[in-house]
């Protein structure tokens, strides 16, 4: 079945990286990293094939610039990840339980935390940063009762 | 203890909506719609108290200006939230089991439908926000995973 080799693709470079870290903490946050990572690389990646396959030539310049997309695309999509499975992990291990409760302070969390790699941070921008951070992250866990 | 009081308050009117569609396909929209509208007002909510805290002086203006902003936001997320939920629903029926693949076409389908909403949208948009929606929906199914 095609369903088994696709999803071993995805899978088999994580349980690697799970064995090396050694502790649970670590292991979810470079777990998160580098799936959500890929997902974020595929998704600039086809941005971009998109934008080619309009166009009536591609040069070399063309391709560099879509790979070079897919590279911090990616590195963007996994330290949100990264912030976040980590986050919400330690909120879970700190309460106790898992529901939407530590969603939600684990995406306030990560959006707090996330102004800080900005330049143009400020004190307001970090908390209303927290404050989307954590409605999505609730959002997102409502949203996995119900599918 | 408060943690049953709080989470009453959001499940109950959820059940009630549940009983009265008689779908399933119905059902989980509607929740969807309502659930995350919820989330996405109070987001909208607390954003506008945020920046009412700042300020000197609040006007009953403002505070007028803060629902109507709570009322278009929770809409716009319930809309997301529910066309995705019954899409994801959709692609499980039909593919008969519920992983990242159901997620991400269901996440395509939502992007494509959301632009027909939006005035300027053309072919090129509808297909950009299917390719987004779709990376986000992957991305989201990964997190459920890991945490």
């Amino acid at each position: 079945m095609p369903r088994a080799r696709v999803a071993h693709s995805f899978e088999s470079p994580t349980v690697d990286v799970m064995i090396d870290m050694g502790h649970p903490f670590l292991n979810r946050t470079v777990d998160g990293f580098i799936k959500i990572g890929i997902v974020g690389a595929a998704h600039a990646g086809t941005q971009e094939i998109f934008g080619m396959l309009r166009k009536e030539s591609v040069t070399k310049r063309d391709i560099e610039k879509g790979i070079k997309k897919m590279a911090s695309e990616g590195v963007q999509w996994g330290v949100v990840a990264g912030i976040y499975t980590g986050m919400e992990y330690g909120m879970q291990q700190t309460r106790g339980r898992h529901d939407w409760k530590s969603a939600m302070l684990g995406g306030a969390l990560t959006g707090a935390l996330l102004t800080f790699g900005d330049s143009s941070y400020d004190k307001e921008k970090m908390l209303r940063s927290a404050i989307t951070g954590g409605a999505i992250a609730t959002a997102a866990e409502f949203l996995r009762i119900l599918t």
